[in-house]
């Protein structure tokens, strides 16, 4: 999947995977009325107003950019009912020609990998029927428990044409406190990035990169021009533009040349643009999705004028 | 409910978690085929297949430990219809009085964290309509994203009477990868118990320990010496006894003196004890949670052996 990735944002000249992390009060007032007022106040109406609301955003920005990162956080709040919104949220995105990558951070113990892995990107065997259950391209893991953690994922990767992002540097303000800690003249999420190479090497795409990615937040791009020299064949799926603070700008070392390399993720930038002073002002809230399509074009622009 | 876990440790003179990871090839076949036979060979025939079997361990292993810890990734791999048997499984578990730890090992950035906290031990609000979701009493979580990744769990155990453990050493075989990285002077994991030392301080219970404790795994007692010395106010939840090839001697670096301050998991070593050579010949397969119970009673008395 990660050819397909690559030659999809070639295709649309676009790095861009819109973050689709709906909250309630970023969905416009009729559709959740209109869940409320069939299934209550109730985690099946929420559930119910999340699908909707991201159906819209993916009609109207599904020949813009090339992938959608559903955060599963945002659904499994509302247990199994939103959990529900988030598999029927994969399955209409793909059937839209979507690429979803689950943002899912998960990391375990061996038998415990295996169930994420057969769950998410691969095959559950009931009594020897096989089904595909969450049915994501990619996922992202956490690499704290080392590489038996990741091995599981690896067979799907290769037979089922699947990927990874694997945490390597995070967005967030504390991500410094751990990430960065000094080892041996490195700093670690330095260590984690040979490490990744080195797994990485194990799941080759045809295009020159590996099916295991990394997390690069763009909020420290001092940290990602030092990962792009360590991984040079190496994915980088970039969270932090936008709402959390990155610019076009700071997106820069984390590409490699001709812009390649790399997915810029926007989250609330798009799917709440409508709340946005910048778009209020020709989109009403009816128009949500319109204006997050012309949050998706402003957006594509921007990240073309410094890939130049 | 750290004071609560301490108490019903106490009462019971028993350590033990029941860890409740359920996979089909456990789950004796006439209710397997119970569920198969309503349901299909489905998500929700597995779904409840394992809701059936965990009830009836439950039942006979609620008057002899504390608690029980399922295990998300074994009920998420069946998606929606799995997650709900995770959340059945936690009423049921907390109607018969068993505190309830969910491993669920998540850790992502403060935005996200926050709707990890509120789904499994806040209160998830719908438009006005506080709900509670996932109702576990402790939840695991992963500190590789630093302090804004915890931040948001703290109030849910200061107000809510809540509690954390939080991924220190794993019990798997290549936990040493990152977690025993040197780190100026000491290794990582010592580093991320100093952290989880000055983390804790914010969420102190009325018995001496913080709400917020560490999972640090039984298969490298010479690691959990070194934690317990860094950490000697930190409850210690304990996996790796067992199936994973510790003994009870492994485990007694993890505890305080006098016994206190760890719980030791026990997952497929009690509920699949009906397949173990030990129990079979006196346990049939439909007395599978029979066999259990004598299994959880003798690692209670194998504990009791080394704590003495």
């Amino acid at each position: 999947m990660i050819d397909q990735l690559i030659d999809s944002i070639e295709k649309l000249q676009n790095p861009t995977v819109v973050g689709l992390d709906p909250r309630l009060e970023f969905i416009p007032g009729p559709i959740r009325e209109e869940a409320f007022d069939r299934y209550g106040k109730t985690l099946k109406g929420a559930s119910k107003a999340f699908y909707q609301f991201n159906k819209e955003i993916i009609d109207q920005v599904k020949d813009i950019v090339p992938a959608v990162k559903p955060q599963v956080a945002m659904y499994e709040q509302y247990g199994y009912e939103g959990i529900k919104a988030y598999m029927d949220t994969i399955e209409y995105a793909k059937a839209q020609g979507l690429i979803v990558i689950g943002d899912i951070k998960r990391g375990d113990i061996a038998s415990t990998a295996k169930a994420y892995s057969d769950g998410h990107i691969g095959i559950v065997n009931i009594d020897g029927e096989g089904l595909e259950v969450f049915k994501e391209d990619f996922i992202t893991l956490n690499p704290y428990l080392g590489y038996d953690s990741i091995e599981p994922y690896v067979k799907n990767l290769n037979e089922r044409n699947k990927g990874l992002f694997i945490l390597v540097k995070t967005s967030n303000p504390n991500s410094k406190e751990i990430q960065n800690l000094p080892v041996e003249g490195e700093l670690l999420y330095q260590r984690v990035a040979k490490l990744l190479k080195t797994w990485g090497e194990e799941a080759m795409g045809e295009r020159g990169y590996s099916r295991m990615g990394a997390v690069v937040g763009a909020t420290h791009p001092g940290d990602a021009e030092t990962i792009r020299k360590i991984l040079p064949n190496t994915f980088f799926l970039v969270p932090g533009y936008g709402a959390q603070g990155a610019s076009a700008e700071d997106l820069v070392p984390n590409f490699n040349k001709g812009g390649r390399g790399a997915i810029i993720n926007s989250s609330r930038g798009i799917i709440a643009a409508y709340k946005n002073e910048k778009y209020k002002k020709d989109f009403e809230t009816k128009d949500f999705a319109k204006a997050a399509r012309e949050a998706a074009l402003d957006m594509k622009k921007d990240l073309q004028r410094v890939m130049d």
